[in-house]
């Protein structure tokens, strides 16, 4: 725990993992390709859990659960979905073990399932068949329902948070009377990701539209928003599917409208995951470990007496007392480390590794006058600050340190958004050490993108919103378009 | 949705099953043993999980998130633990699909596991693994972990929330450095669970150990909380079990003490889950449909408008907006129910159903009266109330309605509770319609249990921690016997 953690310069990647490791956020089990999702990581995982639910509530939705196995059939029902879906995926066979004779413990041959169950990579096809019960006329429309799962995608190389074979999420999944209102709905649940992601990750975010090629398996459209790592590598951060009526008309899903004609439903679903963790890690922290917004920080405030005798912290706990009290009148999360075993330069080095956003250190000298010694994680500044009032100053301060951190992170990625004209150009930004948005003309063909991407490694990671119309031509082909997507390389 | 529930004396099982589905709280998935959670029943259980966590967290606890699936091997590192458990359980055995030249969808036997994973039925096995390497000195400890989480029994008969295959729950996970602080955390959370029973489920519960034959599968000692139906079987509702230094051996988990000796770590775990909801729908409940305590209901008041036209609608609708208001600042969730497709007779049979706590009904008679209909669920009483500080004494019958609806359970639960000295009383009472619990005594022996058990259905719930120091004799064999233990029929 001593030394310190690989720096972006020297090894991006390894950073990444050592900030992972060693903030005390995750760690490689024993089962390949699933993560532990240790105490301090769980924490900043309910922060956003708990935020997203807020919001997910105040737009009407409700929270349900749907099981965690689903029949290998009902895959096969909605015909792309099964292409997109169910081949990575864990297969349960059996549903009993036995001892056998040499005294090992085996799969018993005689409890086989007679149909495959799969975990579920995602519920669309479980939730479907299960609305087709709940649906009879518009009356019962629409159906908002989000649920909090954990999900299976057997993946061959992963990584902690970005990559698992195993990650929790959440699913919303909603039913309506009429094609425009589930695709307000798909529009409405994008928006608040990005509100999400820019207001309480401080993680600025690129809006757009998938093109047909990224789409997810089943979707007629599919929006997502797009932040931007330090290494200038995209994150896709978020996705809202509209459905259209393909799985209304997979599993059968039709209601009675208000002229009293049969018609299928219409549908979106929408998720987040752990990955966020990942994005929210790569976007803020530095060489010295995690950088968290105050919004997200399991802990605003950590205090480390400076002392060198029993009276001396005796003392200092007095005055800290004081402090730690006005601070969570007014909400805000503090740690009092008075640990004995480390020494306050473990227990700086720690906290900054830990991400933590405010750092007051207190000693005699400080006591006498009153004062106490307060760094600010985003900065590293240091400055003096008067005991009293300072509960009103850590408040505003964290506001400030929330919004430094996005326009840190929104200076960095706007200093990394390039628009293109040539191909040339966009093979040395995305090739280039520190990466980069590319913002060009696609002439929109599906032959054109994975010519790009065999070639570059870069994709269209979304046609933006912002996106204005302009006429150009195709970077690649030379063919015309009439606006520009936005090429990166991503996670 | 128009006829009532099957009363509980014609029918006490589907009386259950009609709650559980009309309520809107579960049904069975087209998953066999699989159910889902319905939006109302969700928002229960997330009051129950919302109260449990914060009882948690205040008694020193954290979350994190361990995987979904273990590896088989796991399970047969602690030799009771793999009879207990690894038994009847899902079993994947492959990780991909394909289409075969049939364009059927089939398992891939290329994408075989080296090792059979399981999904988790309970996760000691994959927490102890990973504590090894959290785990080197007493400063590591005490770790003091929960997680809240879906774990699979393979079952045959399942009935909603009481008995699934797929289940939620949440499960603590503690590693201490002593025997005593082990026990005593033990203690400590079934305390917890106790005070969550009675104090918000509204349900008395006596507290106790199980015999041995009744001890969680690699556990030393087992503690649990046992609460009467009204058909007076038990039902389990909560355990917490001291499991020795068990699992730190066969995990191979030692710390470095004090003394700067090698010990091996002492454990407890411990676990509620969605069975839950069906105990308190058993306790509760009667013939009219769910009975909520107002501390875990999601809706405390429900107010109906009764009109005959849309100028009354309007004229009502401006009052219920002030007392929604009112009530909302007090903390207390309110429903309007202004629906014109449903006359009010309908509604108030739905929210009777629904187990809504508080039902206003106003109309224009009301309004020039400044009066409301007020009937609460648990007495069914209808009394007029006047608008004018309505919010005041709305919150005061809350209170009085938790209380109420635990005394009423209390007192049916000591109207069944018999202490009896033979064995033919104990036959009487246990297969009698009503049922009961028996305190009587036992020789302590697994055979006598055994022979109860097989010859009446009954039994040993607990050794009551209250129960006091006796000489007797065993009903059962007439051994001698130093104290009572309670006998029921159980679900």
């Amino acid at each position: 725990m001593s030394k310190g953690i690989t720096s972006r310069a020297e090894n991006y990647s390894q950073w990444y993992n050592d900030i992972v490791n060693r903030a005390g956020l995750a760690e490689n089990s024993g089962v390949r390709g699933s993560m532990v999702i240790k105490p301090y990581g769980y924490a900043i995982w309910e922060k956003m859990r708990d935020q997203l639910d807020k919001m997910f509530k105040e737009t009407g939705h409700e929270n349900a659960y749907f099981p965690l196995f689903i029949p290998k059939s009902y895959f096969t029902k909605e015909a792309s979905h099964v292409d997109g879906f169910a081949k990575e995926c864990a297969v349960v066979t059996h549903y009993r073990l036995k001892t056998n004779d040499k005294n090992e413990v085996v799969v018993d041959e005689d409890a086989k399932l007679e149909e495959e169950l799969i975990v579920r990579p995602t519920s669309e096809t479980i939730i479907w068949s299960t609305y087709k019960n709940w649906i009879q006329s518009y009356r019962d429309l629409p159906i908002l329902i989000n649920q909090w799962a954990n999900v299976v995608r057997w993946e061959m190389r992963t990584r902690l948070f970005l990559r698992t074979s195993e990650f929790l999420w959440q699913e919303g999944h909603t039913a309506h009377s009429t094609m425009q209102e589930a695709m307000s709905e798909t529009r409405q649940m994008l928006d608040i990701y990005a509100e999400f992601a820019e207001n309480w990750m401080a993680m600025p975010v690129v809006k757009g539209s998938k093109s047909a090629t990224e789409r997810f398996a089943g979707a007629l459209d599919t929006l997502s928003i797009e932040a931007m790592m330090q290494d200038g590598k995209a994150l896709q951060s978020g996705t809202s599917h509209f459905l259209g009526q393909n799985f209304a008309k997979a599993f059968d899903v039709k209601f009675l409208n208000k002229e009293g004609k049969q018609e299928f439903v219409w549908a979106s679903s929408w998720g987040v995951s752990t990955r966020l963790m990942g994005a929210l890690i790569m976007a803020h922290s530095d060489d010295k470990g995690l950088v968290l917004p105050p919004k997200l920080a399991p802990i605003h405030v950590v205090i480390v007496p400076i002392y060198k005798n029993n009276d001396e912290l005796e003392k200092i706990s007095t005055a800290v007392k004081i402090i730690t009290t006005e601070l969570k009148a007014k909400g805000i999360s503090v740690k009092y480390d008075s640990n004995d075993n480390n020494r306050p330069g473990f227990k700086f080095a720690e906290y900054e590794l830990k991400g933590v956003p405010v750092r007051l250190a207190i000693g005699p000298r400080d006591l006498e006058n009153g004062n106490a010694e307060l760094v600010r994680r985003d900065t590293l500044e240091k400055q003096i600050v008067k005991q009293e009032g300072i509960a009103e100053y850590i408040e505003k301060l964290l506001e400030e340190i929330q919004q430094n951190i996005y326009e840190k992170a929104r200076k960095h990625r706007d200093s990394k958004l390039f628009k293109v004209d040539t191909y040339d150009e966009l093979k040395a930004i995305v090739n280039s050490d520190g990466g980069g948005f590319v913002l060009a003309h696609w002439d929109g063909t599906p032959e054109t993108e994975a010519k790009i991407k065999e070639e570059t490694k870069a994709t269209i990671r979304c046609i933006p919103f912002d996106s204005p119309d302009e006429d150009g031509v195709c970077i690649y082909s030379g063919n015309p378009s009439k606006r520009r997507v936005l090429f990166a390389k991503s996670y």
